[in-house]
């Protein structure tokens, strides 16, 4: 069986054959036009999707599905995106303008998050759980969540923003406005600012080095502490327990078999996901009665868009 | 049809004869000898079952399904018993045991919050939801959570604990162990910690005055905001944002249609009720978006157990 996934992002747009085992069997990748005018990217989408069905040598006829990953909110149920912060697009009913132009039936959307979680629990890091949670660690933290082997949404498609969790009582202003947020503390961005505020803090330590030769990003206090750094090993050691206070939220919550920790910071794989597996088993409730939940890096990488996007129109 | 609901707790156990539509028939209460030995518990739940149908004039051949709502962690799908503060059973597979007592078939069990949601979701404020949360506010903090017309419980029927949701690093101590947890800021026993640290800050405070003459309770501050005490408004108030908080949280995650505030501090209705509204409305992620989370008090009051375990043995 075919199916398309399609990951929609601000700068590029990703379609993927996907097989109804999760293998990516070809993918092609265009620049997205939607920062100049967000319904560009509707015409985009849909001569992608006849591009990578021609040169497979496949008719969308042969296409058992679509699915499409947007970086943004979306109204699953009715295939409506409803807004998003870097595609000018609001209350467009995609679904049902891709069904009329590409004659395909069986076309799926939701939040990217969404279907990264979907991804990673059929094909990847959480193959066979029933219950699982991702979290993407980049510019946001998106996260997305499988309850009893269904993706959870919510009334409007409108849940599963984790990253707007308040874990704090005042703290950090996320990027939604509000303080505390989960987000202003665990995301990419929150590690990089925590980097510099301590890099300022100490001018001496190695990461100013790091800094000043690769540029300022997630890895900085990564590298530094890895080196032996101090100072970046307190900065690094703060914020995986940041981490670890939501995922034991998730615990508490959700229970799930496994979280999966995505998005570029999850590179730094064992050195990040043991120290918070350990975390998560000490503080979740209940730890001792129960299974532990495991923590794993995600597995599928840059085609983990691509791949959840297919899974929506799969019968899972 | 005939349901019968098994409410336990460490001090009593309530049993009644409950309908499809969630009517409760016939009542009856025995006081529980738990606290001197655990296993007796499973003997007076079957003579309270035997005798509630006796006395309805039904035999056990008649009873649809049975549902019992346990003060504890449950293992629901393997109806055991897994442990509980209040009742001294560890591991023990209840539903098993009364299956081969009662020779009745559809015999379920779960946490007492879980049935709370359920009995709320199915009969009472939170009618045709298809994703609700219900908080209880007594002595610890009680949550149920509804996806998908689903009962939440995560692995092992070990998540949907709320309480248990971090909402501050560092602050109060939790019953956990734990600090800055949901419960230990908006729990009954959280509001009286806070009225009683006022009071003693504002020996010229009302609420001193009430809770001579009535005992320090969690209506203590209520009261005596009613009746302008600027000290305990300011309690109230906080402790409101406290609530809010956690329920903002749920908001983010679940995006319920409603969410519903149960235990004994849901008496004080509308005054509690609205500026949770104004709070989770104003604070929920995407509220401009999508469809208004309805917050509300519980409605089932002392039947909630009752008709709540119950309804775990309906179709649902």
């Amino acid at each position: 069986m075919y199916y398309i996934g399609v990951d929609i992002g601000g700068m590029s747009i990703k379609a993927g054959i996907v097989d109804e085992n999760g293998n990516v069997l070809k993918k092609q990748t265009i620049i997205s036009e939607a920062e100049k005018d967000g319904l560009l990217i509707v015409n985009d989408i849909a001569n992608l999707i006849r591009d990578i069905a021609a040169s497979f040598s496949i008719s969308l006829a042969d296409v058992d599905g679509i699915g499409l990953g947007f970086p943004g909110s979306v109204y699953d149920e009715k295939g409506e995106v409803v807004y998003c912060c870097n595609i000018n697009l609001v209350k467009i009913p995609l679904v049902k303008i891709l069904t009329k132009e590409l004659g395909v039936k069986n076309i799926k959307i939701s939040n990217d998050a969404n279907c990264a979680v979907l991804g990673e629990t059929l094909f990847g890091a959480g193959k066979g759980a029933k219950n699982s949670v991702l979290i993407t660690l980049g510019t946001g933290l998106g996260t997305g969540i499988i309850v009893n082997g269904k993706l959870l949404t919510g009334n409007h498609s409108a849940g599963a923003e984790g990253g707007h969790m308040q874990i704090n009582i005042g703290g950090p202003t996320c990027g939604c406005g509000a303080k505390g947020h989960y987000e202003a503390y665990a995301s990419a961005t929150a590690l990089i600012a925590q980097t510099k505020a301590a890099m300022e803090k100490h001018p001496e330590s190695l990461m100013n080095e790091i800094a000043q030769k690769d540029g300022l990003d997630g890895k900085t206090a990564f590298t530094a502490a890895k080196q032996g750094d101090k100072v970046a090993n307190a900065v690094v050691k703060r914020y995986i327990k940041y981490i670890g206070m939501g995922l034991v939220n998730f615990g508490n919550l959700f229970y799930p078999e496994i979280i999966m920790v995505g998005g570029g910071i999850s590179k730094e794989g064992d050195y990040l996901v043991k120290p918070l597996q350990r975390y998560v088993s000490r503080n979740v409730y209940g730890s001792m009665y129960n299974p532990k939940i495991k923590v794993v890096a995600a597995t599928l990488g840059n085609d983990a868009g691509i791949i959840g996007a297919a899974s929506l129109a799969m019968k899972y």
